[in-house]
């Protein structure tokens, strides 16, 4: 089990909204008290606004939007669950929502938009002015999950031969910079970016020193079609802080700042964590029939594939009838199997996704799950045949039992790191090697050796 | 099934270390060249040599090690895997350690003792300077995975009158400023933070403009006993860069950057991946034995479980030997049971570390859980109804089959969700709610239902 000090978490709801204010908007709703929900709403960041609009039934949200009207904030929809946006879209007059989207981010814009149906984008397309409409349908002219897609392309950039005090200058005297912003991007004449200085370093040197004397060791730029992912990856294993996007040509198109990084992170390990349980993109703002359909898919692999293991037991029908005490022990053998197996697919897929597992090491950690598969199942070996032979009074039952549940477990392991491994070669996402996929093998594989050799050594 | 899209991921190595570097690197190592290895790692950042030592066996991680001698960079420890570090540090020659752990930051060092034995820590305690020592003895007084532990001391402030020009002048004067930071803290006399500016805004601003003037909206302070898991929910929940840590008197004691909170989301990820799987804090670099004894106690518990079915299985031992075809269809039951609690659960688990799920929709959750359940157990009793009746032959047989389903799915749901909110409220990470125990349930009530309702209404 885990250490103790790991699991105990006496402060974790730190940030959760607390039922204080939840039952004072929930009032002022009901009430439509229009100045008690701006009161109770008043401390609360956009992205608790849209935890809150998650929580709420489809009734009270609809009515706190219309409650709220005009001081409903754009960012609220950017934070907002994927799955509810349309629906909180509708419930916005066009007003409101022309003047939400308005005042967002280029790369929230673009966001926004990638989890919308098309008539929707063209309501959001229409509520923006010209010049953004243009650069919004330039980024969405990258692919889905790009880089491109994910930056904003308001940079402040220098030219190379700059000085300090000309950055200073050229800054004071800017209107419209970023809200954010932590580098300055030096480009060559082709509008190609040759390094970055720090804002810090800037502020701590004379006005005299060159730009190009300051520049950081850390500093890469990202292409503006490379995955999403990769790009989260790149700023939590280089500790980037914000890095310029180019295009194919070498030429600065935005920046990536790594709070977008940071959101894709989290985006892909709840994925990951998802997938493994077999469930694709759901969220828990769901409705009923939404999380049934979302469902439904995977259990209908797993029905399937439970039949197959039933199928491997129909050929066992007189082993069965003859000892009835197999049918009381035969799930042990296949649930330690799926344990184990689920053990090292989640140690493989984790691997696989934060880079630690590769062509170069993949081997050695195959040898080590089917060790590691050995060695645990000979010890569970032991204890279970011991169990299986006081239970049942049958020493050469607890031999079967024991010598199942061995090859079954270094079946295990080796099912549940290659199956991981060789979903990731062929490209597609190992954490589709869910547990029902891993199970499936160790079900089939526990039933047949246990049978097989109840068979065998029992008749 | 997922969307195709989703899944596949040509670009999936970006940032692994090629093949052909890896060659360079185990060549440069076997023939002891220390040039060609200093060639061939030139261009690693240090969390890529990290990676690579943690993909070498034992033998050549530390030849290589010994030929790297003193470019072996401190940063190289803070990358590497925790359960490697106490392996390489004990490989440094004491000189070349010094040396590594003297360039790191405080916040660096930290992490580093944290993983370490005490004889361990007291060496790396001796090498630093007797200033940097005491400093990081302070730190280290904070409560283990607290905000005190992950911010580092550094910190640009400010006295609260200070215009633009007086906080320029400062940073030109001063000579050891942090190597990274985005904010400049305001402090009053007493030096509690009263609010941060961050640096763009500082450079875009006139030198007579005050500080207080520019300060940021989002501006939140942590407290440096608050747990790491919640200030790393912060800086995504609220997009901060970086935030002041204050002690229990409202004092100013250091700053989290958003790199570190990135960290901790990831591992904390990591650790809710890998305690689902039911595997503790396991990684692709532990030996053989290390996974035995880490995997085994889950593995235990697992056997604990199955076990328990089994009794509930052998309670039916008159029915099963009537009807053997019993014994074939039972572990669909089971398995589909498994299947749609793993399901529910992961999404209840992801939702509460995610502050999604909460004292005021969890009632909804759980009605929402119990009729998903049934609407997909009413759908999978049809089929699987269907199925046994035609493959048995008996129209019994079927109806038994299709009422244990929709009875399991329906508890399956109920026991997925409930059990990590109930974990969580008493004060443990719901992640343990790990497979194991929802599948114990689904399998009991799985076996129970099925063979209770054969004997009722087949024999």
């Amino acid at each position: 089990m885990a250490e103790p000090e790991e699991i105990i978490e006496p402060d974790d709801d730190a940030y959760a909204i607390d039922r204080g204010t939840m039952r004072e908007v929930r009032d002022a709703v009901e009430a439509e008290d229009r100045d008690a929900l701006l009161l109770a709403m008043e401390p609360m960041h956009p992205a608790d606004v849209a935890d809150l609009l998650e929580q709420l039934d489809e009734g009270p949200r609809h009515r706190l939007i219309a409650l709220l009207g005009h001081d409903f904030d754009g960012e609220i929809l950017s934070e907002l669950d994927e799955g509810l946006r349309e629906d909180v879209i509708e419930a916005l007059s066009p007003a409101v929502l022309t003047e939400a989207v308005r005042g967002l981010n280029s790369d929230d814009v673009v966001d926004l938009l990638e989890t919308l149906e098309t008539p929707q984008q063209e309501t959001i397309l229409q509520a923006l002015e010209r010049p953004d409409r243009i650069a919004i349908e330039r980024a969405m002219s990258f692919p889905e999950g790009s880089a491109g897609r994910l930056m904003q392309r308001e940079v402040v950039t220098a030219p190379e031969h700059w000085t300090v005090g000309d950055a200073i200058d050229f800054m004071r005297a800017s209107l419209d910079l970023p809200e954010q912003f932590y580098h300055i991007v030096l480009v060559d004449p082709r509008y190609q970016p040759i390094g970055q200085v720090t804002l810090g370093r800037v502020m701590s040197s004379d006005r005299v020193t060159k730009l190009k004397d300051l520049t950081e060791d850390s500093y890469r730029t990202i292409p503006a079609t490379q995955d999403e992912e990769d790009v989260a990856y790149a700023f939590n294993q280089y500790h980037l802080i914000s890095a310029p996007v180019v295009d194919d040509d070498g030429r600065l198109v935005g920046v990536i700042t790594i709070d977008d990084a940071m959101i894709v992170l989290s985006q892909q390990n709840e994925e990951d964590l998802l997938l493994l349980a077999g469930v694709g993109d759901e969220s828990i703002a769901d409705r009923t029939l939404q999380i049934v359909r979302q469902r439904f898919p995977w259990l209908l692999v797993n029905l399937g594939t439970a039949i197959l293991a039933s199928m491997v037991i129909a050929q066992f029908e007189d082993v069965l009838a003859a000892i009835v005490a197999l049918a009381v022990l035969m799930p042990i053998v296949a649930s330690m199997g799926g344990n184990a197996g689920t053990q090292s697919m989640a140690v493989a897929v984790r691997a696989l996704a934060t880079r630690d597992l590769t062509g170069s090491n993949a081997w050695r950690v195959v040898r080590r799950e089917v060790m590691a598969g050995f060695l645990n199942g000979a010890v569970f070996a032991i204890i279970i045949g011991i169990v299986g032979m006081i239970w049942f009074g049958n020493p050469m039952l607890g031999v079967v039992i024991a010598m199942a549940m061995i090859i079954n477990l270094v079946v295990a392991g080796l099912a549940g790191v290659l199956l991981p491994i060789l979903l990731d070669k062929a490209g597609v996402d190992p954490a589709l090697a869910s547990g029902t996929f891993v199970t499936t093998v160790t079900d089939v594989v526990g039933f047949f050796a246990f049978l097989g050799l109840a068979g065998l050594i029992l008749l």
